[in-house]
């Protein structure tokens, strides 16, 4: 409650001071503490160290409105600790004594960290830029099922990236013509093919007709490339028909679900991994900017990812470091690197996309290493001579990466790249 | 896919432009769409124009790559049509055929509406203001299941606010001290007492513990008051956990449950309203100011109460209007209108809270009327003679008020308001 901060707050707030503030300018967190790492835009009306013990206790115990012999207890006990502040950047930790948290209870952390913080008006605006987790806490989740070794030895890929795409147009293909344009893009060379995000059982093209008639296709697809492929059908939905539409995946045959990690929401998706069905989970982050973009309010991604792996994803949108817009590369290499180090939990594969084409493997495989899905929409289908030339052309600058050569020339023996590289040039 | 807009955009808009933009000036939504009010900050490359057919195609049918004849003939069935531009404001709005959405699935109009478009370096901010669904899409879901009728049947009160308060502090009492505090509550003459957000079960505070024990003391307080009383538990976790903890508020007698409609997400919200349980089901909306706050950028609150109307929660929470922050007078107006109005489904009780105390309650009621429920934390508990005398002194504030008489004047009479009115002054 009090996601508005009332009137009162100020004048509780001196006696708060008074008697006791959160901030520990150089205190170390413990290992069993969870420690978020802010930048607070103060409000005029408070200083910045007033803002941060405002923000600090509306995450944890909130206790502000009188200072009791019980509650200072629970206070020394619960507590949470401000440190490393900085106002001019308004930068600031807070560590928090892991019995604040229900282990295993993503959306609690949810509620307590990335909860009412946001809508007070003690602060102009407030963003959470990172956020470290005690061992004892990750292992309350399950995390990755397969991981990035699972995938490559379900896929039988290995020492190259993989290679995706996305059936286009996103919503209007009807079954048979969705199988299609999956098949061709196998053919071509993709690994992966996957649904759109806003595409789950329509009218014009429903769920369980499209899953089996897709995996038909790739089972086809196998056959005549000898390669192992996949199909990351959008299962997201109201959970139980969410378990249902899995589980008619794994029935299939089928290998991979994909979901929409924002729109089902945290519940579901642990409820998803939970089921441990024989399915490997590819993250969708759609509607992730609409509290990432802002750097001064929101979330970041690097905590939603942390947070997608904490949840169990083998697989997750992290940005295309070359595309146009935010997802810059220090950021997703910072993503990158933080759902692949060593820790209790399997290692998430970092997919890549948005304005892929082939022209940009090169660059991306050199910031990203080769740990990673290239997943192109436009750059694969939009090549001139249709999307199997162009899935040949993003294998082909793949392996020519992986050979060392310049895609230019590279290009001058594989004809298919070739084009690619003259309608995109760099 | 493509959330980060790709390199090639521009170029393939002119093509697509030549041949055909989402724009029809004049148009009126037909009743079978569904129509986005958006504003939307062009970026700099592109004009207004432009982005809106972005936007359009972006949530829709997503057709850039190529225009095939196959794509036109979906763009023409499927196609989204912009209207009533106004480029100073950013201002306009996209009809949506209802083949796009896949009925009674929530997380599915998140994705395409609420999805990419948010990433996109085609618009440097875009924010979703409103949004109009056909009465067909309305039925898809269950919507509230008591609605306001059906709360104040089970709460027996008529023709005046509910009154609730919040146990605090928000996290770090035991179950024992829980229960006794929510018994104060009642006592004093709280309708309702609920959890806070981030309390759910705890080491210090187990859920199963902390309900029963609530609810005993709830019977005892029923007994001396002779009032009906509702205590609301969060039930907030993993999809399966929750729905247990609900059945198991069920089974100990209780008739709420409360839950973090966004830390949970929208495919558990949905599936705990299908479950269909005798619990009223009560919105915490925490962490919503992630995404609503900005103003230029995000989706609305207006936008988020009528989703969570069709998900069918029976309570939200709406903002204070006498608050200090973001939620003014106008916005939460016209969020319990929204919510609130004649259509197929059940309305939503409407939950005032955040700064609120008895001198605020005419105001409130004044804009509001009388079918809301006043939550207030502070301005119960932090009444200078403590949590019984402040719950009395908050329904004193509402007799007074339906009675028409000032507060200040209603404070001489009744002791516990005016030691409050004293303190709080207006």
């Amino acid at each position: 409650m009090r996601e508005l901060k009332g009137i009162n707050t100020y004048s509780l707030y001196s006696l708060l001071t008074a008697m006791d503030s959160f901030i520990r300018e150089k205190y170390k967190p413990a290992k069993s503490e969870i420690t978020a790492h802010f930048r607070v835009k103060k409000s005029e009306k408070l200083s910045f160290r007033e803002c941060l013990d405002s923000v600090a206790r509306e995450s944890s115990i909130g206790t502000w409105t009188e200072l009791a012999t019980l509650e200072k207890k629970i206070a020394k006990k619960l507590g949470p600790k401000i440190f490393g502040l900085d106002e001019g950047t308004g930068k600031a930790s807070i560590a928090y004594p892991l019995d604040l948290f229900e282990k295993g209870n993503l959306p609690q952390f949810w509620s307590g960290i990335c909860g009412n913080i946001y809508g007070m008006s003690d602060v102009q605006a407030i963003r959470l830029d990172d956020v470290d987790f005690p061992e004892e806490y990750v292992k309350s989740f399950k995390g990755p099922k397969y991981g990035i070794e699972g995938v490559r030895k379900t896929l039988k890929v290995k020492g190259r990236p993989l290679v995706g795409t996305i059936v286009k147009p996103k919503v209007g293909l009807d079954e048979k013509g969705h199988a299609k344009c999956a098949y061709n893009a196998w053919l071509g060379g993709c690994d992966i093919v996957k649904d759109d995000e806003n595409l789950t059982s329509m009218k014009f093209n429903n769920f369980r007709k499209r899953v089996s008639l897709t995996l038909k296709m790739l089972e086809k697809a196998e056959k005549e490339t000898g390669e192992k492929k996949a199909y990351m059908p959008n299962v997201t939905s109201e959970t139980f028909e969410m378990l249902k539409r899995a589980k008619y995946v794994e029935e299939c045959g089928g290998t991979y679900a994909m979901v929409d990690i924002i729109s089902a929401g945290f519940s579901a998706l642990q409820t998803l991994r939970n089921e441990d069905l024989d399915l490997i989970l590819h993250a969708h982050r759609a509607g992730h900017a609409a509290f990432t973009r802002n750097k001064e309010h929101g979330i970041s991604m690097l905590v939603l990812a942390k947070l997608a792996r904490l949840a169990g994803v083998d697989q997750l949108h992290v940005g295309a470091v070359f595309g146009k817009m935010e997802g810059g590369e220090s950021e997703v290499k910072q993503i990158v690197r933080a759902i692949t180090e060593k820790g209790p939990l399997k290692s998430v594969f970092p997919v890549a996309s948005g304005g892929l084409y082939p022209a940009k493997v090169p660059p991306l495989m050199n910031a990203l290493g080769n740990d990673i899905i290239i997943q192109a929409g436009g750059g694969i289908s939009g090549h001139p001579q249709g999307i199997i030339k162009g899935a040949i052309a993003m294998r082909q600058a793949v392996e020519g990466t992986l050979k060392g050569i310049p895609l230019e020339e590279y290009g001058l023996m594989h004809k298919e790249l070739g084009i690619a590289m003259q309608k995109w040039g760099n």
